[in-house]
């Protein structure tokens, strides 16, 4: 860890290096243009003008402010456009008095001369001085060593190029789409590797652009992020809808063909044809620059920071979005948990600090929600094994409640697991796994987290009831009515 | 208000009279069979045996623990049949070990000699001991004195006996319905009196069985449990939908023809040609009896509690749903709100407490959720009229926001007023006007307000993020970040 910085706004060494003309103002740089690193510069705009703050973002890519969430949406065809994925493109950005160059990289970061190295698309490399730094490099997908990962017809969604290769290929050989092969024969097939967010949004991707999918995973039941029962239920949902699930297998090899493009996925014991292959395996933070930098990271490699969004112990150099470490609220650990809706609070925070206002970022709880097809997927706090490792004691329960008054119509069922603090009854965390509308239902659970609530005091909520929305019970009460019973069972 | 009791369980005088039999159990007596009164009785019965506890419920119509609120859906024919809307009938009670009687009113109760008279539907009259009384005895519908509101075709929606008289009339009257007259030649006419929930959704009811509706009330806009800014949101779409409201303005007369029938509605300066008035004016609480017997009551008419749900200074008489008042959390203030979700969380807890366990109702948020059609409305805290009276000062903020990710299909938009207190930015409330899905979100609302959290708390909190369900902040936060925004500027 390098040393602290010192406070105030001194005009650090090196801050003109590489550029033509001294400006009177402090300067903000930003490393990557995407939610958080935007929202920064977009929050510090808004705050302080060019006369008092320049501010200058670097992309290595096209796009800036885009969102990688909407890229299985957009390969289902629900998003027509590429660009109706763009929140705010380089040119609306400069228009707001950002200067962001796009196709330029970062490739070094001199915390100890406040500078970083840039190299643009001609290959100039430059120097450039910053006042406050902002690290929001995100996220590199996991592409493990499998023979053929690099094939023809194997497709990353990180990014809205991946994006774009994807869809032009789904279009080429969906039956539905312009110029589709396989109208008259069989569907085409493809193999999702990975069973997580990623994996199941992309199976339904497939699935509606009139694939025949698979999905591998070494895991033993799909979304992870839920506990091995909960999975239990996506997967029975999963295959009902056709969609064929190879779990607890992993994935040996990307079989290919004489022409180099991919035939098949293998695992030790099977193999799935396969016309497409789509890796959704997760990602790890991007900061093998940081780390070059001497800056701390974490147990998952990514960056450590304050609640200010301040690097630890680098004063001046904050970091948010994918490449950090969140605090989990409920273990005081921190974890890596990529997600866009902490990307643009970090960046909101970030701008609001480096221009003189005062905000913290309280941490996660640990909700996602997701949904692959009509099934609506939701957690938020802590799974069992997560509570286990927190030294957490707790109960647990399971039930079955419906979606609206069980006599209206389009009430559906919907499973809701819920964990509960042995002896204080205090809420640790649920699971919902069911149809419209189940998945939204969670933010009561983080809101009633984030509140420290105990599952008594959630019974007791003053929620929203009428017979089109909720019983008069809403199932996250109904759950937790069985968790207080059951710790009061456990004593 | 009456002596307080002492406690115990000491057997009390009259207990055995009009029974033939003396039981070695104690004796619960339930005033009312309906959500409260038959939770608390349910609740009774799980933790102790028929040996322990003798529980007896008396309830002066047929029905036991029915669907109030469901009324409206059956009248449009999304629910078929009367039972749908019967939770739990007089013999399934009885089934579990309640003594149901049904067709049996409570017309004294006698406190200082622990016991009530009925009235059988023969006209018998008996007095009843008790060691515990629930009153449960819920809510009178409001009928103004005007001229005609007893005529033939003007029906109220209290209790299941209406509904079905005017399910029959909507079946006649209706084009689409069995032996509907109108096929030919224009639409029947149903005029609404009331434009709060019951109101709204009654219109929402005759619309859909091919009404011509219009809406009266005395309010300058609907849905008075909104502010009127909001309100007018409200008015505006169900204008767009093609009811018609007439605001502002009293009905003076419900004008009859020479046969009795109702011909039409008139204030006083307007008249509305009717062929069939629903009555949607809202409920006072019915405690005639409790009144009677000197039990304590607000300023609603409203039976005053204890947090255990007892009837202050008497030890023993418990009282929950529709004919209470409960305590408003944000303002120390008791108020009517007749909702079926209070009241059974108030059973529940009687039903408890009676057992001798322990339970307590922590007071509401003042949380409504409703939809007319398409649009959904929603509150929960204080409006701004509210806010004054409780000595708050505030400030507002509406904003605009959407449903899901604004390129994803079916983002609709939604308004979100929220109040936040000067200086401390507390929540104090919010209302959501919108369509699919906007009224469940105020379920956040209500949680973070039992919380006592802030507008900035609420930006942070880690809500479910994924496009089909939400934007990166989703509306609750949208206007949260503007509310504090607001309470910065305010001072």
């Amino acid at each position: 860890m390098g040393p602290a910085r010192t406070a105030g706004h001194a005009r650090p060494i090196g801050h003109t290096e590489g550029r033509g003309a001294v400006s009177a103002a402090r300067r903000m740089v930003v490393v990557g243009g995407d939610a958080a690193g935007m929202s920064a510069a977009a929050q510090a705009r808004r705050l302080l003008s060019a006369d008092e703050l320049e501010i200058i973002a670097f992309e290595r890519g096209d796009d800036t402010s885009y969102s990688a969430c909407g890229i299985p949406y957009w390969v289902a065809g629900d998003v027509e456009e590429r660009d109706d994925l763009v929140a705010r493109s380089p040119e609306e950005h400069r228009r707001r008095g950002l200067d962001v160059r796009t196709r330029t990289e970062v490739i070094a970061l001199d915390p100890d001369r406040s500078r970083v190295r840039t190299r643009d698309a001609g290959g100039t490399e430059e120097w450039h001085g910053y006042d406050d730094l902002v690290i929001a490099t995100g996220a590199t997908p996991l592409r493990p060593p499998i023979p053929g990962i690099d094939a023809e017809g194997v497709y990353g969604v990180q990014d809205l190029a991946d994006g774009e290769a994807l869809r032009k290929a789904v279009s080429r050989l969906a039956p539905d789409g312009p110029g589709g092969e396989g109208g008259a024969g069989s569907p085409p097939r493809a193999v999702v590797i990975g069973a997580g967010y990623i994996g199941i949004e992309m199976a339904e991707a497939m699935v509606r652009r009139g694939f025949r999918v698979t999905l591998v995973d070494r895991a033993p039941e799909p979304m992870t992020t839920l506990d091995p029962d909960m999975g239990t239920l996506v997967r029975e949902a999963m295959n009902a809808m056709g969609i064929e699930t190879v779990m607890g297998r992993a994935v040996t090899e990307i079989e290919t063909g004489e022409d180099g493009a991919v035939r098949a996925v293998r695992t030790a014991d099977s193999r799935h044809p396969a016309d497409l292959v789509v890796l959704g395996l997760g990602t790890s933070p991007r900061t093998a620059l940081a780390e070059a930098a001497g800056l701390p990271l974490g147990e998952s490699g990514g960056l450590l920071t304050d609640r200010a969004m301040q690097v630890r112990g680098h004063r001046h150099i904050w970091a948010g979005g994918d490449c950090v470490e969140v605090e989990h609220r409920l273990t005081g650990m921190t974890r890596h948990i990529p997600l866009g809706t902490h990307a643009n609070k970090h960046g909101q925070i970030i701008g609001s600090n480096i221009a003189g206002e005062y905000a913290t970022f309280p941490g996660v709880v640990g909700t996602a929600v997701s949904k692959v097809c009509e099934l609506e997927i939701a957690r938020s706090g802590l799974l069992e094994a997560e509570a286990t490792e927190a030294g957490l004691q707790y109960v647990t329960v399971t039930v079955e409640a419906t979606s609206r008054a069980g006599y209206y119509p389009g009430a559906r069922p919907m499973h809701v697991k819920m964990l509960a603090e042995r002896r204080t009854g205090r809420l640790l965390g649920a699971q919902i796994v069911g149809r419209e509308v189940a998945a939204k239902r969670v933010d009561v659970v983080a809101t009633a987290l984030t509140a420290g609530m105990t599952v008594t005091d959630i019974v007791m909520l003053d929620l929203g009831y009428a017979p089109p929305f909720s019983p008069t019970y809403d199932p996250v009460q109904v759950a937790a009515r069985k968790a207080a019973a059951a710790v009061r069972a456990a004593g």
